[in-house]
């Protein structure tokens, strides 16, 4: 990997900072944060700004440059690849080290006095504004958007923004029709008096309207805005995605319907100045909803007085509860997933034991393939980190070609993979050796087992938090002195993006909603042993009702049930270090992974496949 | 309980908010907030000003008084209370339900346009006062400070401002000097790049200068504020404390020092001139540092561009990890405390049993009696919460006469009692049977004790903040559906407040403090059966280094070490729901107990009470 040579790009870009057919008055310095508009996590090729001007291409970084400077905020995951992916005139500014200063502090240390900082306010989310504009202003300098994103305009090979075909889903896959879901949001409108909804996230776009894209790798979503009112749907869209039948069957944009029901289609860039126009129609108490992370140029086309701000959207908390259709196909997909799973380890065992020419990269492939097979197959849920030995302890691995490793009998191989099926999303990890593990390595995963098992085992009162059941999970890494550096678990979308809120299992966050019947997250805590191997195991698991002896004061109890549904290499447990209870839960998951897999690989005529989950689920048996 | 008569009392006020003697223009509403000028949980009986005017005297509650209407804000533990002890003039708001209003929506749909709401700006803190400030001025209102207490004025009877003397605290208690002390807190200042410091909570002040006092029940504390600057030392504090010769001394106050150890003694009502005057006298970047909770006035009197606030001061911080003297101090306070208490429960087990003339207020004041009779006991802690049958489920009972229920063997009892002795402070509960408990009883005990042990017992990294284990201490509970609505443990004072920050267990916040060895929290989950029992176990604990397997980034782990040696009474056991685990937790408890407190109750010649304890230690043994 060689340093992108930047220097040409940072002088274009200081002349644009000063160009007045940019920039209204000069900027001292222009912030290029990693978002898009919609503050995706994954963002189209037009939206890798921050990758363009500087060379570092991790999933989060913050760029700022001014006339003498240019600086690169990331944090510990990509220390490394950010220092040789940037040329000499970068600076890297290692987030969580005790001596790196926030971007806020190092502006005002570096700039002259009065100084003018430049951002697009389309990619800044509300809320960064608004704590970096007080920093700046408070030390003399002004925080000022600029309307043309300076990036663009010295990018002169610039991917078009992608503006595929979309995809309609009907009831079987959603449950609820789009009308009902608008239906339902207007009743949360009501409840808390607002008069407008803006929908500014692409996956909450999408679930509203039951249509899926692929503008965006991984995350099958599409460049959109909606706003809802009590009586008005409008659409921001561009292309001729609305000219496909299907797509205005869907949406019924051909029929007669009543006025409420009936979608007004408008250009994407319009946002701003229809939300502008609906501001400008206010009068005082009535409020526009929307989402506290929204852009800052949507949030300031509303005045502030007629602003209702939230951490999540009502559509966001919806949208986390699924439905029985919605659960029906997770499970579906989550079947397939296992199938495809069973043919790749089974396949792995017979390529790397005898033949030892399997790498990361092959088997990531692989993996792809037997995927790909399965019905309602869309593309992967996120890049597969295919990792063997010390790759594996870097925990957001993807293998390339410069780190390419061979896979081993002597070493620990960690997959951690998923995938878009149109029924549902899938995430799963699992830790194997295809030799024979070391004692202290069977030692960490049995370790990381117990602590899987204790939150996926875990019974809970409804109404708490995933946070709150983060510690389960690391309980028996602390007793030996181990932990993991990441959270346990996340949301997961129904054929939707692999990460989503408001829910996880985090010590990381407060402010998750908490837990219900119908949310699905991931369960996957892990360790890493820098330079020699990683481990982890995760499942996605529903989160369902519970039965309790007792039921203190009435409020019911929840519990997890596992979706993933692939075998947990038994050579890699200690069986030992289980309790009996740990011991019957993992025999108990074999049992139906066995039931529930074994009959889908029958029924798919995958034979040899189905013979290894045989040998695979045999139980487990304590020596006492 | 009959309810206060305030219709007199509120006609008086309502004329005090109109009078142009008291307020610059009339204010429409009132606010009576709970706390002193120190925002102390615990208040002298001059601040009682809340229960004053409205007859509620919990510890928690704010009343708003407005030309129309009384309102009093109060959470769960009170509600019966609170309606109990107001008349109709009042409008009970219950805090935690749906329907209930916020203080500020209410005032804002009672209130006339363009309405004055008045408060003391001594009693509000400044972060309470920003948000109720920003949410009536964006609705047309303005909160003002009202520089006379109203509620004082229409006081004719209140009590004066306790001014007892002070109790100067050696080295051999602190284990660092007020002048080593001063030298640390300047030091973080540096750091920080601030040149002022002020202390505004009581209990600061007390540990800062090694000093104590009488001033507050329960809390060994005394009136006063201090101003620490790079140079200077005031201390605001009334009366002839200052005459007393031991004070003198101990503060050097007569002696010829390095005028930065030279402490100015000033009248304790100067504290805001002075602050002004500091104020006036910055320079830009010379910034004050206040705690966020500190008052309005205090805030105020610094210019804001000034101001550096933080949730918790270096002193909270400071104060929390106790060095060696007061953990020895900690320890040999613990042990006299169960010294008294197996003498009370052995004397209990002699009257309950056969005379039944024991009551729970005649129990809780041979607690005390008990505990008077130990070295260097000064106080209770707080107020004993001496409880049987349904009475053990009010989380917060305290037994008056109306209440006051005669121990029985066939009630559970729960004692949740503790002392200031010169060398530190307890805080212990202990929940027992005289008789028989049912299957029920022994079960819903032995998950809490399971829950006790699974905190007391947790090994976890250095730098985990308290509210991560709280789960620990729920899961057995929550296995069976069962819970407890409070926190599993808070943040104990060296001869100081029972409740102190920065840390605690507790899924309530988020943004304690990480622990560290030399911290001393409580750990006391329960379970409460309304209207039938209540159980909980206490014990207060030490964090210490824990010796791990492994050592993960070479962070190194905790553990705690129980300070409270008081058996855990058998009986109330169900040995087969213990994990072998469990069994020896407290077997080997149990063994300590006997040891250590034995040893004590012979050298105290307390020869029947250590046969209790002995008795009370022998090992349980699991029926497999």
């Amino acid at each position: 990997m060689s340093p992108k040579i930047t220097t040409e790009l940072l002088k274009q870009l200081r002349q644009v900072m000063k160009s007045p057919k940019y920039v209204q008055e000069p900027v001292q310095a222009y912030i290029v944060p990693s978002g898009d508009a919609h503050q995706s996590e994954y963002i189209a090729p037009c939206d890798c700004r921050r990758a363009f001007i500087s060379g570092f291409d991790g999933s989060a970084g913050t760029a700022i440059v001014t006339e003498q400077h240019a600086a690169m905020w990331t944090d510990g995951r990509y220390f490394l690849q950010a220092a040789h992916q940037m040329d000499n005139n970068w600076t890297l500014m290692k987030m969580g080290l005790k001596d790196t200063p926030t971007q806020e502090d190092w502006l005002v240390s570096v700039l002259p006095e009065g100084s003018k900082v430049g951002v697009d306010p389309f990619i800044i989310p509300a809320d960064q504004w608004k704590r970096m504009s007080k920093a700046l202003r408070s030390a003399g300098h002004d925080l000022v958007p600029v309307k043309e994103n300076l990036i663009d305009t010295i990018w002169t090979d610039c991917p078009q923004r992608p503006c595929k075909p979309l995809i309609t889903l009907d009831l079987s896959y959603t449950g609820v029709s789009w009308r009902d879901k608008i239906v339902a949001l207007r009743s949360k409108m009501a409840e808390r008096k607002v008069l407008w909804f803006v929908v500014t996230a692409l996956d909450e776009v999408a679930w509203l309207f039951n249509l899926r894209g692929s503008d965006v790798e991984y995350n099958p979503v599409f460049f959109a805005y909606a706003v809802i009112g009590m009586n008005t749907i409008r659409l921001f869209i561009d292309g001729d995605r609305m000219m496909d039948p299907a797509v205005r069957e869907h949406l019924q944009l051909d029929s007669t319907l009543e006025p409420e029901f009936k979608i007004q289609v408008m250009p994407y860039g319009s946002i701003v100045s229809e939300l502008q126009a609906v501001g400008a129609g206010l009068s005082p108490k009535e409020k526009v909803w929307l989402s506290d992370k929204a852009s800052y140029a949507l949030t300031e086309a509303i005045p502030k007085a007629y602003r209702y701000l939230t951490p999540y959207t009502p559509i966001c908390i919806a949208k986390a509860v699924k439905n029985a259709s919605e659960t029906e196909g997770m499970r579906r997909a989550h079947i397939k997933d296992a199938v495809a799973l069973c043919e790749l380890f089974n396949w792995l065992e017979k390529e790397v034991v005898p033949k030892g020419t399997v790498t990361e990269i092959i088997a990531a492939d692989k993996a792809e393939e037997f995927r790909s097979q399965q019905k309602d197959f869309v593309e992967l849920s996120f890049a597969t980190i295919s990792s063997t030995g010390p790759n594996g302890a870097i925990i957001h691995y993807k293998p390339v070609p410069e780190t390419n490793r061979t896979l081993s009998v002597n070493e620990i191989y960690l997959l951690d993979s998923g995938a878009q099926y149109k029924d549902g999303t899938t995430d799963v990890t699992r830790t194997m050796h295809f030799g024979t593990p070391s004692a202290y390595e069977k030692e960490c995963f049995t370790y990381v087992l117990k602590g899987h098992i204790a939150v996926s085992a875990a019974i809970f009162p409804n109404g708490t938090k995933g946070h709150l059941l983060d510690s389960f999970a690391r309980s028996a890494l602390w007793d030996c002195g181990l932990d993991y550096l990441h959270g346990t678990g996340h949301g997961v979308g129904s054929f939707l993006n692999v990460h989503e809120g408001p829910c996880g299992i985090s010590y990381k966050t407060f402010a998750d909603e908490p837990l219900e019947a119908g949310m699905i997250v991931s369960d996957e805590p892990g360790y890493y042993e820098d330079g020699s191997f990683g481990v982890r195991i995760e499942n996605v698991v529903l989160v369902i009702p519970a039965e309790t002896k007792y039921n203190f004061k009435n409020r019911g109890s929840l519990t997890f049930e596992p979706l993933t549904l692939v075998p947990i290499q038994r050579k890699m447990i200690d069986v030992n270090l289980l309790t009996q209870k740990e011991c019957n839960w993992v025999n108990d998951y074999h049992q139906k992974c066995r039931e529930v897999i074994g009959a889908e690989l029958e029924r798919q005529g995958r034979h040899e496949a189905l013979r290894w989950l045989i040998r695979e689920t045999e139980p487990v048996i304590r020596v006492q």
